[in-house]
């Protein structure tokens, strides 16, 4: 399996530590499988201006080249002025619209209080399921109380971290299943 | 398999008989699995006043019931003041938050307008999602250009039916799949 | 000036005793203007089955004909299962769809969770401005750590209640002057 | 009065025209008022990176400070992957939360479908919300079927055009003759 966690956040330190300290479980979690990590922070991505996604260059074409490659992608962002973070959007519309088909799609959201929760619910997922991705029900919200005074997010949190990656892993394979199921029935008929 | 169509108008004669298609479909789709209808409008049923949902009686308790016993379920629901209908959100008033774990739900959705599309993305969804319902992602939107001047619904939203049907089902038996496995990790370990 | 309180839980001690209490501040702060308090919970409402709503009767008829003939409405409504609850949908689905034309209108949410907080803006205001309401922009959202042991809301509560009622006086009267300004153009014209 | 026209479509020719033809006919109907034009199409806009606005510079420091100027904006903005534009959202987290208090904004968004139509209720207005920015609750949605042949909206979106206008004109007004009411309730007191 192939994944990819994306953290969105330009600035922000605490933003940018969950992410890190979630890709580095991730990895420990499954040795097995093929784990990306990639910082917007570190890059330097285009707005969208229409263009077919492949006639993009530089990071932006490394990171849609990423996502399209990937079976499970986590997007860990920020939430600002109570909403989606303006390089996650920007990511959605780089990207053609089926580009998430067939991907296992999790979120992190990390915001300043616990009154911003529905964000994931009424803004992203709709957008996830326009672009048809599988989208993990449960998210990991982070808001300042879940953040220790070292900047690390709380036990509580990294057992959410590691549910989502076993609920990532799940639904990765139970869509390879139904795939099999599908393919084996059209041979038959 | 044990699935649940219910039908939420109280008025409308469209919902009602695109509901009731719906419902044919189905059981000539599924013979061999039990599919039961619950048509609203002939019911009678109370608001949510707090109580446990074996407290209500009646139909009320019919509903809830029958909710309850059931693998996956099928809302049909009209828009009313481009929102959620107010029987669709008392049957979820009325059920306890985790009412819908391990069910499948999918949505068809009768609007007098394309305008309302998003009400099943931004409003029923995240109701779905905080009672821990396993969501499909495609839901079927009618709306008046989609009937037939007899009042059918017209093929396209026929195909739509089908296919909202076996996504129920192959969501079910996924869902059955990931049980299985972790039970035998479970027993393993 | 004829303001309208709706109480819309049916259960909750503390929603109720949260309205009445927004009620009697009302009353105090506004003594020269007509304030009416109506709860739900000692009152029988239908289900919308799509009647005309001049043509329910009983208590029903009543709620109704309130809401038509104020000027100011605040409505004061619980949050079940992170959404709207269905007493207040079935208010909107019972009236027309100009009915709030010209009224303005202020919410109080009572919540379980500080979590839920956009349900006010992603669910409730999308209804009123398609019903035409003058919304304001702040509402009052309570939740469990704003209720003193008492069962009585906390002042910073309060003091959001006397706000509340000031916006509402201040925005019915800005709309009276638009009016009046808009009547004289056109008497000139 | 100052009023801004912001377009915020990098691509798309029948989004940028009709921001322009709106941009022209307010300048016609308010000839007494300033009213600027900024088309993101022809800027360089960074990313936020969570410094203070005034710490931008070169095209993101002049689209902000002409914002901060102004008495009533009014966004053009494309929607994308069913949902706000990267660009517009861009916008809004570049601003600090309170920048849009005591301002009028209206909305104009372009779509590819009707379906779209609820992003502005749902995802927009509660961004505006939160920045404090006094909203106009009604918004011209414009879609294919709105553009004539030679790509300029229709007459009917036309009239909106004027309604939008007019309305931002008499909020503004309103606005100021409430502010006006209460410093002279202060002074009196």
């Amino acid at each position: 399996m192939k994944y990819l966690v994306i953290s969105t956040a330009l600035s922000g330190r605490k933003s940018r530590r969950a992410s890190q300290d979630f890709y580095q479980l991730f990895q420990a979690q499954r040795p097995e499988d093929e784990v990306k990590f990639i910082d917007l922070h570190d890059k330097n991505i285009q707005f969208s201006d229409g263009r077919n996604y492949l006639d993009y260059d530089g990071d932006t074409l490394e990171l849609l080249t990423a996502i399209m490659e990937s079976d499970g992608i986590v997007f860990c962002s920020p939430i600002f002025q109570a909403s989606i973070s303006a390089p996650l959007k920007n990511i959605f519309d780089l990207l053609p619209i089926h580009a998430l088909e067939g991907k296992v799609v999790g979120l992190i959201l990390i915001a300043g209080s616990p009154r911003h929760y529905l964000v994931g619910e009424t803004q992203i997922k709709p957008i996830l399921s326009y672009m048809y991705a599988s989208i993990l029900s449960k998210y990991v919200y982070i808001h300042e109380a879940d953040f220790n005074a070292d900047g690390q997010v709380s036990d509580s949190i990294q057992f959410r971290f590691k549910d989502l990656i076993d609920d990532l892993k799940n639904r990765v394979e139970a869509n390879q299943y139904i795939q099999a199921q599908q393919m084996a029935f059209f041979k038959q008929a």
